[in-house]
């Protein structure tokens, strides 16, 4: 094998799921077995490196200020899914259950990894909160340590009259 | 989801191994978890599409005229394992115990989805035999109708001397 395809297949492993067998088969298809895919794919994930960016109200993925979620006026901005990340927000959707709205704090807090308050977005959740549009709360993160104390300290900094 | 992460999801599905479910926590692992990982990726596969081409001796994948097989003095040339496909060649080296060179035909002859002799990587073949370098041919090839149909037109084309 080449250093260019040994550096690509070092890539591909990184990938969640992938490991050597499927990141070579992957970089062999590249490259040798359908060679036309590989523009559309570099296409396509440049495009989405530029087009995807965070929903300004909630951290979910957006192409404009909100999400798609965040922009459905038929959702009820009132109930609010607090998930860790956006694969758990695609979880509860797909459920086809769920007609509120989410916030993506995209970690948890872990003081043993250095993951802080500051590090998770809590501040668009509080802004949420004092402008008084959330009624209700669902804490859907993980069942352990981290998630538990996140919880806690969600709980704690909640408006006292609530 | 926005419609650039469902384009990237639609063309990573297209790999060979990824599903729904597999090619969305790819995308989801490259635009949300690790966008670092991004860029480096899109450089890797286009330094690959660039530097990788065709082995002109045996088809194998290479960065120069020669891939390090063919370009390696120590390996027998007058031995040849010819091989479908790119993998096939990389499972027999897998094995360590081969000394001899290879020949990738990129495919077995199948007249019903019309691949016929001029569409497989048998000129170079020809070349190698007609000059004389090869005593043995060992014919690797599937085990089933295009395959075994392969090894007949091969041992049909070799020079009738041997």
């Amino acid at each position: 094998m080449t250093s260019a395809f040994e550096k690509l297949q070092k890539h591909l492993k990184q990938l969640p799921g992938l490991g050597f067998r499927s990141s070579e088969r992957i970089a062999l298809h590249l490259l040798v077995e359908k060679p036309a895919r590989l523009p559309a794919l570099v296409a396509a994930l440049e495009e989405a490196a530029r087009a995807v960016r965070r929903c300004t109200r909630c951290g979910n993925l957006a192409e404009a200020d909100l999400c798609d979620i965040c922009a459905d006026e038929k959702r009820d901005r009132a109930v609010v899914c607090v998930v860790e990340h956006v694969p758990d927000l695609v979880a509860v959707e797909r459920s086809g259950a769920y007609r509120g709205t989410y916030h993506v704090l995209h970690g948890k807090l872990s003081p043993i990894h250095g993951v802080g308050p500051g590090d998770l977005n809590f501040a668009a959740l509080h802004a949420r909160i004092e402008a008084g549009e959330v009624a209700e709360l669902i804490l859907a993160l993980p069942n352990d340590v981290e998630g538990e104390a996140t919880c806690h300290y969600l709980t704690e900094q909640l408006p006292r009259d609530r």
